[in-house]
């Protein structure tokens, strides 16, 4: 099994089964676990709980949000049921819907996108540190990008890369007094000038916290910092964004990563940056334009007026500022049993010249299992983390965990429950938000093994619901789930207030009515055929079962560029435009325009049909594509 | 609401609330619908269905095999829990898995294969009229493709273009002796030669029945015939295919489409047509080799030796054989309120000259209720139809339908119960096989509208989940599902038996072994780059949380091709080969090889990192790619 060794307790089922033997932690793990190994008494199969299913016609109490990882979309889940009610594509190209194929999506992507992305931190915008259901965010590990998804429409209208950094990791929102920033973790480092001149001398490899303004999605500022970003998190003041940050050893492999028994969390002072930044105090690199600050240690005599870097025990992990009103914030230790507590009002004080030591903003640091990962909250002072390598979540009480750094014997941990196995992230419901309810919790398990029917060599993922009302925590959901989800949230159902149908007026095909309008077109009534040279634009609506133009010829080698109106007025009475043998399929949902251009480079007979079914003879909704040779 | 008035109760919910009136059909739907009108007297939401609910833990009894419709993958559910099991990426491409990137993948999918897919119709594999757990076809409207998947590793391994027509619809299997052929019927009518010579002239218009052989997914033959066919089924002798045709009247345009009362089910005897083509009685299109019969009518003298067209109520739609012997087929009427039940061995009949009108085939005609589509079984001699306008669920006695339809008074309906809303495609566990066992049916709904929390202006379809073990039908699961599901199939859990880790002599990456062997690299333990010119070929292994190489070198303009073999054992132990900003990911599960092609074209540090959580040290599992300016 060799390294496979750290995995702990990877099958329970055939643990119990072959009585296998399988080691607690490898080397570089050892020490101080013992509050880990606690396991829950109650066999999770024996849980009842049928009171939280749905029935059929029933609706969810709660709009979950999971990123779907290297998936590279967004999915809505309803919770409790865990039932998928829609992905959302983003950094993906879908073949549903045609996002990364009409001219619509291509618009938000840009030229030559990427065909994947891998989505990790969804996060959904605030007002007053609540949620406001205006924009979903989410960040792009794989192209370093982010995304910003409109709540009415449920589809991306800005996404950005990020120049000058490698790999966006974490990602947060400014809570107060509303999301006007979006900070983005920087994770790889890399030369900051990328061109290929310090491939050799990682001295000259550093990483960057960015900050975009959230209606822009401009880029505000970039800071660099020590160590790889991790993480982050912003406080109930709307000052500070922290990160946790691994590799402050600046190693190349992993033996040179695992160096430090500390690596650190560290704190940005917003106002100080963007006070520098508006005295010109920055650089830029290469050709981008983006204000660039220093953050890193050595660039400041004396006090960092930028950050602050909080030890913190070891390759720290998830950071979570607790609600509901965001006193402290818990940074996961990962490679240490512990998590480490930190006060936002002692780092406003260290910031302030206050304090002296950053550790002294740390006020508890509880030992709480193997592999603390991420932590949440409920509304009754009790944190939950993640613990990767006990396959567990832990319950401990915040205020009892201070007393007990503080010196009082006090046992913080209230409970634990096995999970099924290896969970990532964790959340509770609204545990990032003022409105934090303490109802259910989602558990996102990087392996499923033996837990459903076995589908081949990729196993599906699993979330798991658990009931955190009572004393104990009550698991009951086990949600299969399609690689891979990586982090989620939920809201309250009445925080969401989505768009059933289109206006006509809509920003997201804006620029397709402009082009109508420059042709003389009026979309919602005309279907008519407009050539300018060897481009074409054809123009027609759709109502179900019929699109309003059944035939249309072309020249072999034109460019035509079709554009679809569904004039359908009652929600869910969505078409598609399918085009035979020509790869083109796209979305047109009740009072939308859709969108595709591409070169008609087949002679011959091409018929389109409607790809969603509308209607009784949705199957005769089709037209002709005519081709001359 | 124009148009859309013919989608009758559209929201049931809604309707109650605002007493809307909605028509029940619109032009060319009316008359003697008198039994579609007859609602249930159970209201749905009141099904009490605890005891389906398949608690954390639990397994499911069945696999579901679900099409994803214009999503272009396959999907597989757990059924009854109807949780997602897994994706299957077909004619899509999958940021998840690299589907679509990999060099393994774009094997299967061709050169320069589209985006995109459009999957109707799965069916797995028979032996003798058993399920055998060995293949699932699929096949591909948008492009006219067919593809197989391997259901051991659940990866497609052959996707075949299907010439000489333009998209393929129904799709069915030979069940006798065993799956040696799969049909795959054209729908769209084009010029036999599609070279843009006949654009203007309909007449010239025509499509075809393939047949593949399932080994090779070579083409056999192709027959031409009168009208689009749509839907189609074999018998379980191993002689007949059926297809439901559509458009008789070979219109061009949705009014022309409608004219005649009847259509009709075409019936090809395949082993006339095999015998034709052994003799060379054949012809080729254009630049095909594929033999091509002429089974029109127009084509034969007298009795047509290779179709028999049985002229069937209106715009035909469905076609389903019973099991478990597959006496009858039943052609459900889209347009009519009938379902048509011939007996195969009549059909037999017919082409042995003991017939002589092609009606004389048909047993029953029952009328059933408004937008007959689909029709499945039980193993209890009911028939269960799915009713796009009545959005219910029919069922009804085959052996009572025949009686009454020889003049005895009898009742053959048993129940109909509400679905939500506007079932397509219906399908009962095992129903198209010998094992059929009447417990579960699934109702693929188009339509959720108020089922589920709003999700904007695309909402899910709804599948749902009906207990058919008692007289009367029982809803237990609301489903949504993402843009498709077009069809299902469900098999019991023992016919399925898929690999959990990859074995190293797997086919799916043979061509990537033998490059190796050739590059004088052993995949399982060397960890090496091979430049040959301009081409860097860089191998290396991955065990959790290490790859073997964690640094290369290329020059820029270098073609890259990276291979990673997955040496961990111990299933769900999973890798994924993220090469940041550069568009690439892709999975490598335990012993699998996976490689990608591409150019360096970007100088500068590139990092590269494992995208599928596998291990506490999983974000420091990652290498550089150093590329020279």
């Amino acid at each position: 099994m060799s390294d496979n060794e750290n995995i702990k307790d990877l099958s329970r089922r055939k643990f119990l089964r072959n009585s296998a033997v399988t080691g607690v932690a490898g080397a570089g793990l050892a020490g101080g676990f013992g509050a880990g190994t606690m396991m829950s008494s109650r066999p999770a199969e024996a849980a009842q709980n049928n009171e939280h299913h749905v029935e059929p016609g029933e609706l969810d109490e709660y709009y979950g949000f999971w990123s779907g990882g290297h998936s590279g979309e967004v999915r809505i889940l309803g919770v409790p049921s865990m039932r998928e009610l829609l992905r959302i594509p983003v950094f993906n190209v879908d073949s549903a819907t045609g996002w990364g194929i009409t001219n619509e999506s291509k618009r938000v992507l840009g030229e030559n996108a990427p065909l994947n992305g891998d989505t990790h931190h969804p996060k959904v915008s605030y007002t007053d540190a609540s949620y406001d259901g205006r924009y979903c965010f989410i960040n792009d590990k794989l192209n370093t990008r982010v995304a910003r998804i409109r709540l009415d429409i449920m589809r991306a209208d800005k996404i950005i890369t990020i120049p000058n950094v490698q790999s966006i990791h974490g990602l947060t929102l400014q809570r107060v007094p509303s999301t006007e920033r979006v900070f983005a973790a920087g994770e790889m480092i890399v030369p900051l000038n990328n061109n290929g001149d310090y491939l050799d001398d990682p001295s000259q490899y550093w990483t960057m916290m960015s900050c975009l303004d959230a209606e822009t999605m401009e880029i505000k500022w970039q800071a660099i910092v020590d160590g790889n970003l991790d993480n982050c998190d912003t406080d109930y003041t709307g000052r500070f964004v922290a990160a946790s940050c691994y590799n402050s050893s600046r190693g190349m492999t992993l033996p040179e990563m695992m160096g430090p028994e500390r690596d650190w969390t560290v704190f940005f002072d917003v106002p100080a940056i963007e006070a520098a930044v508006a005295a010109g105090d920055y650089t830029t690199i290469g050709d981008s334009q983006v204000p660039v600050v220093d953050a890193r240690e050595q660039a400041h005599e004396g006090r960092n007026t930028f950050a602050l870097y909080v030890p913190t025990p070891r390759s720290p992990h998830g950071v979570n500022t607790m609600p509901p009103e965001g006193k402290y914030c818990v940074v996961s230790g990962k490679l240490s049993p512990t998590c480490t507590v930190i006060e936002w009002s002692r780092v406003g004080e260290w910031f302030d010249g206050g304090l002296d030591d950053p550790r002294d903003t740390v006020v508890a640091e509880p030992e709480v299992g193997l592999g603390p990962l991420h932590t949440t909250y409920d509304n009754r002072g009790n944190a939950y983390t993640s613990l990767f390598l006990d396959s567990q979540v832990v319950k401990w009480n915040v205020e009892d965990a201070i007393r007990s750094y503080n010196g009082e014997e006090v046992n913080y941990i209230r409970d634990r429950i096995d999970v099924h196995y290896n969970i990532g992230h964790i959340k509770a419901s609204l545990a990032c938000s003022r409105d934090v309810d303490g109802k259910y919790l989602t558990a996102l398990c990087k392996f499923s093994k033996d837990r459903f029917l076995p589908v081949g060599p990729m196993h599906a993922e699993n979330d798991q619901l658990i009931d955190i009302t009572g004393e104990q925590m009550k698991l009951v959901h086990d949600g299969p789930t399609y690689a891979e989800p990586h982090d989620a949230l939920m809201i309250r159902a009445d925080q969401l207030n989505p768009s059933q149908i289109y206006t006509r007026d809509d920003p997201y095909f804006a620029e397709t009515v402009a082009m109508a309008e420059a042709d003389g077109v009026t979309l919602e009534t005309d279907n008519k055929v407009i050539r300018d040279g060897n481009k074409v634009r054809v123009y027609m609506t759709s109502v179900a079962p019929n699109f309003g133009t059944t035939e249309f010829r072309v020249k072999r080698g034109d460019e035509v560029t079709i554009v679809v109106t569904n004039m359908d007025t009652i929600e869910d009475v969505s078409h598609g435009f399918a085009l035979v043998n020509h790869g083109i399929n796209f979305e047109i949902h009740p009072q939308q325009t859709s969108s595709v251009t591409f070169v008609a480079d087949k002679p011959g007979v091409h018929w389109y049909y409607c790809s969603w079914f509308c209607h009784a003879l949705h199957m005769e909704m089709s037209g002709r594509m005519l081709v001359e040779a």
